[in-house]
């Protein structure tokens, strides 16, 4: 059972823009640097973040990007369902492809389904903001080395 | 966010062992044909089924496959837990990847972590036997045609 490299990724962008002072901007390439991860990943996940309203993009030479939302209101519950677009647990989840011969009888599914609303009702307990109780410790983690 | 192939085919075939009379025997050919799912991933399954001493193989002409243990005594969250390889919901959950530089100080771990615990404390709550409640429809739906 994984998630997405995309929500991990998401995940990882939105904390780095946290960790930083709120009108501070940072660069895809920063960002790709300091996490070793693709830029072209990066780049795509950035941009779907900013579709969803929570990034910020500031055109122009020393431009950038920043959270366009606090991160208090950026619920991880919220963001899994829209970076995972895969919850198809087992065959039968699928809308198109589901071919389990079971599956008009089986009590199963009900059983998965209810593990995932746990699942994601744990992560709709947090928001980014309680990732960043040590914010100093993070801070230093990212930014104290020059690039 | 799924679960493997493996998780899939071990839950279906156990469903379909149970489905039968305790000391009735079933075929790989027969499951596969029944589900429309490959022998060979079924035959690597059933194997693995076998060494978690879940299902017993009786050798020979007209030998076939049966549970070993009580639908009942098949705890489910147990078995996803052996099924699953790779809980791995984020990279800093691998042991051996683990390149993120946050992941000494990040607080996102734990909330996950939460998160699948309660994930499997819901299928921990389930046996096979629950599944089985409905059992002549499910045996009308995989026995009542011919193969």
């Amino acid at each position: 059972m994984r998630l997405t490299l995309y929500t991990d990724f998401s995940l990882r962008v939105l904390l780095y823009l946290a960790t930083k002072e709120a009108e501070e901007l940072s660069t895809i390439q920063e960002i790709s640097d300091r996490y070793q991860i693709s830029k072209n990943h990066l780049t795509k996940v950035v941009h779907e973040l900013g579709k969803m309203g929570l990034i910020e993009t500031v055109r122009g030479r020393g431009g950038g990007i920043r959270l366009n939302v606090k991160p208090e209101d950026i619920n991880v519950g919220e963001l899994v369902r829209k970076t995972e677009d895969d919850f198809y647990l087992v065959e039968c989840f699928r809308p198109d492809g589901n071919h389990c011969i079971l599956s008009s009888a089986c009590r199963l599914k009900g059983a998965l389904h209810e593990a995932l609303s746990a699942y994601l009702a744990v992560l709709d307990k947090y928001t980014i903001a309680d990732f960043l109780v040590n914010k100093e410790e993070l801070a230093a983690i990212l930014f104290s080395k020059p690039l």
